[in-house]
């Protein structure tokens, strides 16, 4: 099985929208089970001590976790995201933080994921989150307001 | 102990600052080991399918689970988060989101906290995330860069 | 909905096999997404320096949340856990450990718990763990060695 | 750094001890910031429907990774394990399951580590369990049933 060009098209533009556009999340390059986001960092991204705030690594631990599961379901399904942990390993300062998500268990139903959040210092990529992610997949006609 | 209203005040204040005040979460209220914030739903808190994005919320719950370990600490130390988890309930899609942070363990060090986030919904508040998550407590001399 | 009695019992006796029964875990009540167990600590139920093992409590805590999440699913259901997270919140140490674990979110398919595990220490009951788990609802005739 | 002879032996042998030596958990080999074991399943590690019971592969998964990080701290400190997160990838079910676990991030006080449970199959080693779990290194003076 293989990421048609057409989908991984349609997965990098479908990437950036509502607060993930908002925020300045980037797709700079997907294939199947996999994603890499990057985020350019501005002040409105850090935190009250100026180190880059965990909800801005999270939505990118998340959002790219969940791309990456995207690219492994049938057209006609979307992904949510049932539960995650994150580990916040060192602060992060830097400028540039990228993130590298994969699956680590497809499945038709739910679908495991990691992903690694790297700030691009001075003297190389450091990993400062460490995340695992369960999602799911649901028929898009069922996602619905109703509980 | 208690929180005195100086310090009360001094965390209120403190608490929408970088990511935060941009993106527009408020506290309501704030006690020893507790803090309770909001946010007013814009467009740009949505994710691509409508539904407020789960960074939103995760930003919410670590943040204000944050700051409730944060009136438990000495003045002069500040809070990181280790690590948490989120379970994702249901869907949120209304106009206001509210957090009740606690802290379910303090410690010298480490503090453990639980956010629950509800979605303000015509038929009432529903639960939407639950939080568990793992503060530590720093000297705020020993914030650094550096690794 | 309720629990018929019939099914009460049917959850009370089915508690108790293989890994749980061996290592001791009894169930004290159980209701509708509800389920309280304990456990007789001997000391085959402790670690290196005395306490009581993290994978005792664990294993309780799960498998407690897994019955809980059982009483509200079909009876040719089974239950599988997806995932959780365990934190510990002081070291357990007495000769009684007690569980009380909820489903805190319902589902057709995917049920949220949490746990809750005391140790019976001399000046009363001390929470020790707390749990939060993702289970799933899966036909016993899907049940399979097959991936 | 590297682990010397004398500390690899001495944490090899005390690895099995209470709990863990029980159920039959057994080091295969030990190296700065990282641990294998194993386990011979027999029934009574199995749960209600013959499947490995996750109490038991979480008890490998956090004891595992709890000696991963006993390697990298001074002999006169202890390991807690503060809390840890498991995905349950697969269902287990052989004779054999397998443990790595590895320190991803290293310090002084906090130690986050990674364990990978595998079941061994008849086609091969299956990942059945993926483990984040975060350690604190105590003084074992300060090692204590007062909380």
């Amino acid at each position: 099985m293989e990421l048609s060009e057409t989908r991984r098209q349609q997965i990098m533009s479908d990437y950036s929208q509502g607060f993930v556009a908002w925020c300045g999340f980037e797709p700079i390059e997907v294939g199947l089970g996999f994603l890499e986001a990057r985020i350019f960092i501005r002040d409105e991204h850090r935190q009250q001590d100026g180190f880059i705030h965990a909800g801005v690594m999270t939505t990118m631990a998340d959002h790219s976790a969940g791309y990456a599961a995207y690219t492994m379901i049938p057209e006609d399904h979307r992904i949510l995201t049932v539960e995650f942990k994150m580990n916040f390993l060192r602060p992060a300062f830097s400028d540039l933080v990228i993130c590298r998500a994969r699956v680590i268990k497809p499945g038709r139903k739910i679908l495991v994921c990691e992903s690694d959040v790297f700030d691009r210092q001075k003297n190389g990529e450091k990993l400062v989150v460490k995340a695992l992610a369960t999602m799911i997949s649901v028929p898009q006609a069922e996602l619905t307001r109703e509980d």
